[in-house]
């Protein structure tokens, strides 16, 4: 019988910094980085994931996988992979482990890394990219995934199969309509709060060119440089194109409803993570401040908990569920299915390292085979990394193809993980003898 | 100038759960934990404090306070400790650091570790206990001590330091009373899910004769057993000992109002935990259901914009803080702050590894700084593990003897942190070797 014979986690580190590529006003010069995980079984098989933070303590949720890795060792690889729900139980509701969160932080992060690893090897085992697989795994078997601990006042099992039992409707003809004409993009690549006002407007102009319908400005430094960006941005897309602004978590909530109404003349669609995403009765207050433009959350939301009531309070319009958050497939599955209750159009977060391969699994799925609409929907894309993947995103014409590769995503290439391991790979060594100053992780 | 040299993190462990001591409905059998730190300046002075944890994982927080440490080393010691808003912010807010959380979880608790670190070293350096100095601190600097980050829309700094200078009016009158009468107590001691009823009856007959006005007991088990642990409490202690009950976050919103009701006959005094700490609309909802039992949480509240909501939401009548949960001093400031704006009464959380010792200060200098109040408050107690500890609690009579020595309480016996460091220690390869069995960690 297969079990499950290793965990081995890898600190992957991009000096991004060095160009301040994916600075914003809380996030000041990150370093894109992601603790690697492959799960190995008896039978030679495997299954990879990852967590994507910003550098420093990237070793310390590499820690975390590991320690919550030797729950899974030993394991039945069938058992797991053919009940997900209990392996994800398994991980988050250990009775010692569990104190560490209780599901939020490192911990979460941690135990999402491992499920993920798993629905990795279940896709690779059966030969299919996750959201085909989610797509066609029974309605049944995906609520037996979910995890409806503390969610049960809001969204019950049954609600939850008769969303996706309404979903199997015309699911095959969606399915053929994402592997033609792929689902939409948005991108956040020209608006770090590092780039300069020059790179600002050409990045901007060569979204539109590029074919997005909608881009993303980081906000929340100085108002009059919020101003200043905002009004060339619009300036170089035009009337037609959106332009969404995020302040990620930079502003008390009173604040942020002046800041953003500072900010409607250039029209802007949504307002992204305007305070802590902590504060939900925050958020409520802000939405109704800032109306008609939307509130948007969800990258830094701990669980399925906060989700939960962020929609049950009407405090957003936008669900941004991340795929290196929260614990696994499994809580992004509760997510998409709460946001499917309440009707709120879920666009996914991405960028860092590996999260856009990741999380467009789940927009694909939505479409297929929960809410079966694009309307007010797009999954963030960044132009970074990509190329450290094996099976790197396809995006065309402002549209991410539709993935076909076997597995969830989080394949990287030998080379890259070897060059860019922390604090001894090539990369790292370069970096710091300053050979690899200009063009870091490019 | 003296400069922080090193910082020291030991994994100390106790078999706690071969006794089932802190047994509950979630935590089901831990082995009671500390991720103990000792700050060391290049003086030799030492500040020290711990987190505590469950046992699995605590290797994790080790980790992540050996990361943040490194943030701190080489720091001027007078810089750090005479601007203690500072010093936690250069930890909670690091860029890149932030992303492990934001301020929950494992990256949390590490910051609270360092933090108090400091504060130890500190209070050391003036020869005091923690609570005199925070009593004895001038409001303004008290107030610059406060992140007010995400909690300016209920509390500014105004208000706080206006909230503080009132509690300056007769505070050496209640120090002096807090000196000679102490501070009320309960205990948890006779209530763990996994005693049995003769203990059970035993060991609360003993609460009452020990002088503890309140005892608390575990439930969220089997509805049968609840009513039966309850009702032989009650007898236990009769009419006028009040009894809480405690849930660890075991039910669904609507269960914990049905479960509650059922308890009614026996009058419990509290429900805490009646579901995910979390969920501030589920807490609101239960505590309109069950009312007049009061609702109590706060052991695993992330931080104080969780608290900030529970308290505005009107979800908690007792607000629940915890030594080690928060970042440090610092947060626990602002929670007090939070509780008298809102003129809702702080019971801390104790029992674990040492939160008695370190808990303790903050209710001594609530009552004798802040709220000038002991209506409705008490600071729980359990008879565990304090001989390890150079300054261990007193608890006479049912209340706490106000602490003396100079520090925050988090210094342990050289002996026990050698004896129970895992897995290495003689106390942990006895164990293994099954000499400890009977009387571990006592």
């Amino acid at each position: 019988m297969s079990r499950i014979t290793s965990v081995r986690v890898r600190d992957v580190r991009f000096p991004t910094s060095r160009q301040l590529d994916g600075s914003d006003a809380v996030n000041v010069a990150p370093d894109y980085s992601a603790a690697h995980v492959t799960v190995t079984t008896s039978d030679g098989e495997s299954g990879q994931a990852l967590v994507f933070t910003c550098g420093r303590g990237n070793e310390v949720v590499a820690a975390a996988i590991r320690s919550y890795g030797e729950l899974l060792t030993g394991h039945s690889t069938d058992a797991l992979i053919h009940d997900l729900g209990g392996a994800s139980r398994l991980l988050v509701h250990d009775a010692q482990l569990r104190w560490l969160g209780p599901e939020k932080g490192v911990s979460h992060m941690a135990c999402g890394a491992l499920v993920n690893a798993l629905w990795d090897l279940r896709a690779r085992r059966e030969g299919l990219p996750l959201w085909l697989l989610l797509s066609r795994m029974a309605p049944e078997e995906l609520v037996d995934a979910v995890d409806f601990t503390h969610l049960r006042d809001t969204l019950t099992p049954q609600e939850a199969l008769d969303l996706l039992r309404a979903g199997q409707q015309g699911r095959e003809e969606r399915i053929g309509l994402l592997r033609r004409e792929g689902y939409p993009a948005y991108t956040t690549t020209p608006g770090w709060l590092g780039y300069s006002d020059e790179k600002l407007v050409r990045l901007s102009r060569q979204a539109v060119a590029d074919g997005f319908g909608m881009i993303k400005l980081k906000v929340g430094g100085d108002p009059e440089d919020d101003r200043r960006r905002l009004r060339l941005a619009r300036e170089a897309v035009g009337p037609d194109v959106r332009i969404s602004v995020d302040a990620n978590q930079r502003w008390e909530s009173g604040e942020a409803v002046e800041r953003v109404r500072a900010l409607a003349e250039f029209d802007p669609w949504w307002i992204e993570e305007p305070t802590s995403t902590d504060d939900i009765l925050g958020h409520a207050a802000i939405r109704r401040g800032v109306a008609p433009v939307k509130v948007a959350t969800g990258e830094a939301v701990a669980n399925r908990i906060v989700f939960k009531q962020l929609l049950a309070a009407g405090a957003i319009d936008v669900m941004q569920i991340d795929a290196t958050r929260v614990a696994g497939v499994n809580e992004n599955l509760a997510n998409l299915l709460l946001a499917a209750k309440f009707e709120v159009p879920v666009c996914p977060h991405a960028g860092g390292v590996g999260l856009c391969e990741l999380v467009q699994h789940f927009s694909f799925f939505d479409h297929a085979a929960v809410s079966g609409s694009m309307e007010g929907r797009s999954i963030e894309f960044v132009d970074h990394l990509h190329e450290h993947f094996t099976d790197p995103v396809r995006v065309v014409g402002g549209r991410y193809a539709a993935p076909e590769a076997p597995g969830i995503g989080a394949g990287m290439h030998a080379e890259s993980l070897d060059t860019w391991e922390y604090p001894d790979g090539d990369g790292w060594q370069a970096d710091r003898s300053g050979l690899h100053r200009e063009g870091a992780g490019r």
